[in-house]
Order: C-alpha cells, then structure tokens, then sequence
C-alpha cells in the first residue's frame, strides 16, 4: 500500500556525453557571483576543471574557488566554506564532484546566511533550515555515480572532533537547480571508487526495499532499478569505459535516492546509520562500509521480513523458487547478494576498512538506532558489527 | 544505452487519500481567478464538485465554471475555452476529471492568448506553444488514473469537423504545477472506465518498451511499473473499492507517461496512433481503442523484436523459458497480455466499438505512421485493423 506524500523533484537533469554543454544555458538563470567548489584535485588532472572554469568564464561568472572537499566533509571544513560564501555574496555554488562535494556544498547553501551554530542548529538535530534562511542555490556537475546528492535534499556533514557523531538535513529547498550528469566523466574514477558507488547505490534501493510488507509500485520500481544495476555492474566492473553500463549505473544512482522508490513506503536505514558510523570512526569510503556490513546484517534481520526476503532472490536475482522453502530462497537471495559484492569488488569485512573489536562499542555508540523490519538496539548493533569483522 | 536527454519534471504531486487537504496550499501561488473545468458531470453527484468549489471559495478564489468537456475534446470546444479563459482573464485553470478534461485545460492554457488559429498553429503540426507565449498555469484533481496528464506536458485535441485528424502538443510549459492524487476519487467509476483506464497505462507502458535493443534502465524501470500494474489491475476489477490496489494503479499511471520510462531511448506509440485514429472516427473510449488492436499490432511485428518480446514474457509476465524457443517464449507473452485484456474487461475486438469493414481505409488515412521495431506503412495499419475486427 501507499501511505500519504507529497512528491516534488524540480531538479534539471541534463544527461548524455555532451551533458557540460548545457552548463552555459543552465547558469543563465543565476547571478555573476559562482562559488565552484570540489575535492581532491582530480579534476584538475582529468580535464573536467578547465572545461568548467572555461565555461564559467564564457558565460561571464566570477569563479570564487573552494576546494579540498574531503570523502567526509566535516563541521570545520562547512564553517570555512559559509565564510567563504557570505563574504564573497555568491549567487550560486557549483558542485563539481560526488556526493561529498554536492552534500557539502548544500550544506553551505543551507547555512551560510545562518547566524548561529550550524551543526547544532541543522545536523545535530536532523532539521530543516529555518523558514525563513537564505538558501543559496546549488547545482552540480557529477563525477562519480553513487550518492544520489544530484537530485536530492539531503546534506550529510560529519563532527570531526567528536568523532561520533554525523548528521543529515533534508530539505527540498536545498535540490540542486541542475545537475550535469555525463557518465564519461566518472571513467577516469579509480576502480575502488566506481564499485563503492555501485554499492552505495544498491545499498539505497534495499534500504527502501527492506521494510513494509504491502503490494507497493514503490517496491516494484526498486526491483527494477536493482536489476539494471547488477547487469550494468557487471560489465562496468570488467570495461569501465563501456558506455552503457555506465550511463545506466549513474541514471540509477540518481532515481535509487531521489524520493521515488521510498514514497509512500516504510525504509530501513540501519546499514547506513552504522555505515556512517563507521565512517566517522574510520574514514573509510562510505560504500565500503555499506557492503562490508550488509550481508551479515540482512542475515541477522531475515526472519523477521522472510517473505520480502524470498522476493528479492526471485524478482531481483532470478532464483527460481521450485523446490525450497521460502527460508531457503530468502537465505539463497543473501548469498547471491555477498556473492555480487565479491565479484564487483566491493569489501565484505569491516576489519579491511580499520575497524578493530575495540572500537565496536564505539561505533554502536554513534550510531542512531532504527530499522524496518527489526528495530536494532546498541547490543543488536555490536553484534552486527561483531559478524562484519 | 541511454541515449542524450534533457529531464525536468516539476510538477508537485499530492497523493493519498485525504490529498485534496493540500489544495489550498496548492493555490496559494496563483492569482484569486480560477477556471473551473470539468466533464460530463460526475463529479457533482460524488461530491467532488461540492468539495472543490468549497475549497476554492475558502481560498478566496474567484471561480469561473467550464463544464462538459467530452472525452476526446474537440477544437470547438477548445475555442470556447479559449474566448472564456481570456476574456476572465484567469490566473489558473484548475481541471477536476480525468486525462481529457487535464489535457483540454492545457490545450487552453496554451492558446488562449493565441491570436491566430489555434488548430493549425499548434495541434495541426504537433509544435509548441510560441515561444513568447503567455501560457495559464494549469492544477489538476485527477478522478481517473489512466492518461498521466497530471504529469506531463501534452495535450490531445481532436478536430470534430475533419473527423480524421488528431493533433498533439507537447511542452513543458504545460506541466502541472500541481496535482491532487486521491485514489478514492477513481473509486466511483464505472467498471469500463476502470478497466479502459489500466489499459491505457499499460499501454503506454509496452508503447516506450517495444524499441530499441538496448540494455536500459528505462526498460528495467517500466517492466517495474508494468508488473506492478498486472498486479493491482487483478484485485481492483474484483473489489474496485481496495485501496491499495487503486493507489498503486494511479501512482503507476503518472510514472507510465511523466517521461521518465523515455528517457534515452527509441519508443514506438503506433498503438496510439492507430487508437487516436479510431477514437477520432468513433468517438470510443481511448484505452478501449488500445487493448482492441494490441494483440494484433504486437502479433503483426513481433519478429521485428522477438528478443524483447521474449524479456517481456519472462520478466513481466513469469513465463519460464525452459523448454521454448524465443519465438515461443515471445508468442507466449503476447498470449499472456491477450489473456490479461480479457480479464480486466477490457475490449479485444475493434468491431465492438463501431468499426466496420467499411471505416479501415479512412482510420488509416487518419493515423500518423511510424513505429519501433517496424515501420507501418498505411496498408500494414488496414492488415492490423483488419485483423483487430
């Protein structure tokens, strides 16, 4: 069944291999002041930097520079960029990169003009702006396919000095205006990264997916994107320049988090919350710690969503169910799923990303308790993590 | 592959079943004089109409009143609305009804302030409203799924006079600003209504699917919605009052033809063409018009497609592959779909609407050619029709 919602999605998608032409048409709507923000510098060595600064230029903006946007992006690193944004009176940020540099720069938008603490204000305590805030306008260009960031409200920044604690803002003020989605920009994205993505966006559609025992068209659009993101993993894992593929992953990437799949439909969660967790504990790329917890985890809450487990092994990996239980065929739907997270690459133990038994209580403290079809509790955390090991 | 695309869907959606609470929000944004269009009526003995002129009022709403637009609306109908709509100078047309009244309002938000004639200008050559166009803001209550209109941006006017000629505009411009999805407003429709209305929807569907042989998400995303459809169609023909399955059945019809399943590839729509044809010369009830050749059309050009033929048989419809050929397998998806037209009540026989022998050559000579897999000339339309009686 479908409860109640309201379903708002304005964000201009331009998408193809010649996505960054339309950059020119799509800045015609904002003022001369442009803060362009991004992480490490790999669009520096990729070409992506100068074709934007260039385009930039000729559309007659003022480039105002902010780089160094980390996998994480912390209090410390937003607090320079609303400085940044306030004193130099932007009229819109340009994001060029992935969901870390396109959450952080909806978080300046969100914050900049804000007085006081952004982070107890915002994230600490999951709310939205105020009503009345200046938002400043965002619009992306997409380097790596993964977060959903592009088509979405939502802005996840992490308190460094607490080490324990991230939060997320979700507000549809803050959707990027446009985003320029051109799946050869991802192709120059180390390997690692492209089956983090992969990951990251699997594990958005099954924490939609994994809840609710209702006939719902949200479940049955999930399943579909699920399948078209297995065989796409598949060859792009093998060809990373296959087009195809790779336009398919992106253009899934953005509908697994952009509202659709959830509406009307209880969500899960808790691979995240504990994946950011870890994240925050560890610094580990964010769809690594997805994969590496998820099969231990679904294994640990498959009895109390059995049914819905049997139907993901046939809908989405095709295993036919004649001849087992539903047990059995939920159970055989986990062991393709840990099976796929081998084969693209992706990590199955926390212990490769950092984590020790001694930060376990740690990680469980910092994680905020939920879930669909089982709620977790601290200890149901712990264990969890202590099986992801 | 997905091909090159431009997406951009702003329409903000109300759904459930106390959605119509948010039209005073909705209104909020337009100027106090609405035209309040409608059909044949209905909605003033379910109460609908009592509702929304309630609601109207409340908002401080000037209302003007437009009913009795016809199922397939005509260009006279059309210029009536147009001289209304202008000489109130309206600041919204809000349209109460299914996807003829939504598209009718369109077709008027679009020309009313149109100096020449609208019929040659727009719907004749299926091009877009003028660029310096002022265009009326359009909201809809929906009280049928079927048509997606609430969504998208087209309108389908039908010329009464030349009784051959349908013209379709399409622009973004025309979207919706809003929509009120309330699946209890489609529960007092008759059973034919209900049945032509899930027609449609899968029609537009398998219209988008059968093109291109590709690996698409697009393709991943519609058999979702298509299975979703099969399943919900089956319980609400048998209890039309079972929410769940009517919420799934309207929120499948926005998502069928709001673009989004399009996106990046070749489509086919010779279904609809060949239907609007019929629809122009009978005046029969559209979904009607679609499920009546269907079966023909996709038997006629099978071979043009037979590996997606044989997909659709196998995802959407279960069908095991085991033991048949392609052929087989894709003559048995088709089997299925003509199995599944009977079951909803739908028609199978193009005869029943009124079409004789007599009518094929001119319903040909009315219908736009193309196609997908095949490309129909005008005697491979009177061999489908033929076939369809």
């Amino acid at each position: 069944m479908l409860g109640n919602f309201v379903y708002y999605n304005p964000t201009k998608l331009y998408f193809g291999d010649d996505a960054q032409k339309h950059l020119a048409e799509a800045l015609k709507d904002f003022g001369p002041k442009v803060l362009l923000t991004y992480g490490g510098g790999s669009i520096k060595e990729n070409g992506i930097y100068d074709e934007m600064v260039k385009a930039l230029k000729e559309a007659g903006k003022e480039v105002i520079e902010l780089g160094g946007v980390m996998p994480n992006p912390t209090v410390k690193k937003l607090n320079e960029g609303r400085e940044i944004a306030r004193k130099n009176n932007v009229d819109l940020i340009l994001a060029v990169g992935g969901g870390s540099t396109i959450d952080y720069s909806k978080g300046v938008a969100a914050s900049a003009w804000y007085d006081g603490d952004a982070w107890d204000h915002f994230w600490m305590h999951f709310s939205d702006p105020t009503p009345d805030a200046r938002i400043i306008p965002v619009g992306a260009v997409l380097t790596m396919a993964g977060t959903g960031s592009e088509m979405n409200g939502g802005s996840v920044i992490t308190n460094e000095e607490t080490k324990m604690k991230i939060g997320k803002v979700f507000d549809s003020r803050l959707m990027p205006k446009f985003a320029i989605l051109n799946p050869k920009f991802t192709y120059s994205l180390p390997k690692r990264q492209l089956s983090a993505g992969i990951f990251d966006i699997m594990s958005h559609l099954m924490e939609q997916y994994f809840s609710g025992d209702d006939d719902s068209t949200s479940d049955y659009i999930a399943e579909g994107l699920m399948r078209s993101l297995i065989a796409s993993s598949r060859v792009a894992v093998e060809n990373p320049h296959d087009y195809e593929a790779r336009s398919n992953i992106m253009w899934t990437a953005t509908w697994a988090l952009n509202t659709l799949v959830k509406m009307g439909k209880k969500q899960d969660w808790m691979v995240h919350m504990i994946g950011q967790a870890i994240g925050a504990h560890t610094n580990a790329t964010h769809g690594m710690t997805l994969s590496a917890i998820s099969g231990p985890y679904y294994r640990y809450i498959m009895e109390y969503g059995q049914h819905r487990f049997a139907r993901f092994a046939k809908v989405v990996w095709e295993i036919p169910a004649e001849g087992k239980t539903e047990k059995e065929l939920a159970i055989a739907g986990i062991e393709a799923l840990e099976k796929w997270i081998r084969d693209i690459g992706a990590t199955s133990e926390i212990s490769s990303l950092g984590v020790t038994e001694t930060m376990l209580e740690g990680i469980a403290d910092a994680t905020f308790l939920g879930g669909g079809y089982k709620k977790l509790s601290r200890e149901d955390v712990i264990e969890v993590l202590r099986r992801s090991l």
